[in-house]
């Protein structure tokens, strides 16, 4: 059962206010065991992953090798259903078309002094890319964190993921080969991030580490951060749905469920105008949660963290989203476009009452990759733009020198700083 | 004296590869501590920020106030030197005009398909600016900061800086009211960062903390992020200059000093194909270490960290500049724009002789605040995409859900999510 809100309350700001900051994850701390895994493996190398692997994932690695091989590949390719490998084609090329969008464009220019400016982009030459194992270990995500890693012209997508047992889910490699990935190593947890960081005898190091996982792997993330660069530390998934009253409730709670079922952890919060439509969803959604394979997970995230919040008009709604800044929001209303102007805050807006958030999770083409936990108020998604860097240009002659020299050397002796100064004065006096 | 390096000498990878990864900071524990004042800010907020600037700034803020006033603005502006005022208007200016250009803009867009797709950007409501008392508080800095959130619309640029001893640098605040800065509060430290993230009863949180600041402010940093964003904790400064032989010795000295005198761990290096100014520059680093107000700040840096590394040509220098991902650049050479396009990674080019990487730091219109210690391997400087974010938009109707359903509910299933699969199949069941 989750929690009822009704903004016409007079505790609703309070409640409300305490809603937002409930904390929806135990952080392990994990550090030490981490720190010591990572320190080996930067010592050891491969006989460090040979050694964690046998010990966490009961695979052993002198036998199978750290790299999966192309016969491997196709093999998965045989395993998995035509139909999924048609969809995962099909997701790619969506994903890809949409991506290439967001490649930034050099700007180089030059002002009305004559200065010469710029910016220009290049790709980050490798990067890695984590893959859970188990039960988490997602085809689609593949494709949502290395389909933009090729767009923006990567060389080296290296990809990591366990083989609990031996096993790598076979469509996660069928994902990889359609989305570019180049190499493949059956290593997992705090030792693959430490081995993608520092590199090992049998993996050459990578710039950019991205993917989830769980609290070893994001633990050795932030370890290893400024070495290599990473990605946003992702948090359990949301979904906030604002819906008036002439919504299905099946269709509304399906959605919500759709959230729930990812992690007990997860969230699920309507906001409607509607009390009898709230009402009506509640009910749909106990009723659907029998029917889960996932009931159990998505039971408790709807117990523990669900919301129904009850505003008087769609309006009202706006600011409260805009705190929320979910993850994902959808726009289940019979004109979407008038709140769609007034939401500011959210990682991804599905619109109108034919968008459900899945669609964007496998084939919208968006990236699913999104800021959780109200990030979105100061972060946004995966794009093209996490695997390319700027970098500025400037060019003057000795007659922009002239013009700008003189104000150059003012800063730099007001902070104290005679080289600076003398590097430009000993220009314009010789010059 | 700087070490020498030769690539032609038969050990030259190896002692290049030990010189990229000489650590320049002591990386001092400081966790605990940070972690006990930022605990104590978020619960006791102002009472805990009082008793804090009067131990550690030595400042009785209950006498002077937590916030600067316009009137303390306006007698900084009495007190700084006409000079300086306009040299940073100008600085300002030009940084607006420039970070103007990289606004990213908006694509919503139907596909063939007619699936709606959307990329809105939005800025951040509320910015924090971290800005370090003492000597290394430099108004240039408070430009290269300020600027971007403002040019991205961020509403609220909030200031923070110790008032050691209760005096904050009137430039400091000249510079902060010409860069639009909206409230200035003389907190510093742990305890300014922590009022930012989380707020007290003067101080309205915001939604990321940006600026440089010693190992106290970059811990409590890294350990706010997540309630906030940051920006990237930046490292000792540092400079690669590749010169051919017909450069005035002097001036690559003084390009050279510049960096060297910012901190005992900046770096410099020059990269050159010519033996014989190699030495002259050497020479001429001596020379004019004598006369610099910071002589022993730069000749530290120059004897631990400093470098000369002769190439065979320069050609050879590219692949060198591009592990070494300097965070500033310059080429001093005849024909720069050969050099230029194989340069992959840098924070900033400074192309040509009359382009010293000093009028970046001020008056060029590009950041000076750039990726340090290697880091422009995978990131960029400072922009206005700091201070914006993306939201996807997907809008599909009845028809396209039609179309890509199928795909969304088979990968759905492939993936063990039973409700993500209903969400979709429910609506094309009853649609």
């Amino acid at each position: 059962m989750a929690i009822w809100l009704d903004q016409t309350a007079g505790d609703f700001e309070a409640r409300f206010a305490a809603f937002l900051t409930t904390k929806r994850e135990v952080s392990e701390d994990v550090n030490a065991t981490v720190r010591a895994i990572v320190d080996d493996v930067r010592i050891r190398g491969d006989e460090a992953l040979i050694d964690y692997s046998s010990r966490f994932d009961r695979v052993d690695l002198k036998q199978v090798g750290l790299r999966v091989t192309d016969a491997e590949i196709e093999a998965a390719f045989a395993a998995v259903d035509d139909a999924v490998i048609e969809a995962l084609k099909l997701a790619a090329h969506r994903i890809e078309k949409h991506h290439a969008r967001q490649m930034p464009k050099d700007d180089i220019y030059e002002d009305a002094l004559g200065v010469g400016l710029g910016s220009r982009w290049t790709a980050i030459e490798a990067v890695g890319l984590y893959v859970p194992g188990g039960t988490a270990s997602y085809p689609s995500s593949v494709l949502m964190n290395a389909v933009p890693a090729r767009v923006a012209g990567v060389e080296r997508v290296v990809m990591v993921c366990p083989a609990s047992g031996g096993e790598i889910n076979p469509a996660v490699l069928v994902a990889a080969r359609i989305a570019g990935v180049s190499e493949i190593y059956r290593i997992g947890g705090a030792q693959a991030v430490a081995a993608l960081a520092y590199g090992t005898q049998s993996i050459a190091p990578v710039y950019k580490i991205v993917g989830p996982g769980n609290a070893y792997v994001a633990a050795a993330k932030r370890q290893v951060f400024g070495t290599v660069g990473i990605d946003m530390i992702a948090g359990p998934s949301e979904v906030l749905v604002i819906a008036d009253g002439e919504n299905n409730p099946d269709w509304l709670a399906a959605d919500l469920l759709a959230q729930a079922e990812h992690d007990a952890g997860a969230q699920a919060i309507l906001i409607t105008d509607d009390r009898a439509l709230g009402l009506a969803v509640e009910q749909a959604v106990e009723r659907q949660l029998k029917t889960l394979s996932r009931s159990e997970t998505a039971a408790l995230s709807w117990r523990d963290f669900g919301a129904i919040i009850q505003v008087p008009d769609l309006q009202a709604a706006l600011p409260l989203a805009n705190r929320i800044a979910a993850e994902h929001l959808e726009l289940a209303v019979a004109d979407p476009d008038r709140l769609l102007a007034g939401i500011r805050n959210a990682g991804a807006i599905f619109v109108g009452r034919h968008t459900p958030e899945v669609i964007g999770d496998y084939v919208g083409g968006s990236n699913h990759v999104l800021p959780t936990a109200r990030s979105a108020r100061f972060s946004s998604g995966l794009s093209v733009l996490d695997f390319v860097k700027r970098t500025s240009i400037l060019r003057l002659g000795p007659e922009q020198l002239r013009e700008l020299g003189p104000a150059a050397i003012t800063l730099a002796q007001s902070e104290g700083l005679d080289a600076h100064a003398r590097s430009v004065s000993i220009r314009l006096n010789q010059g």
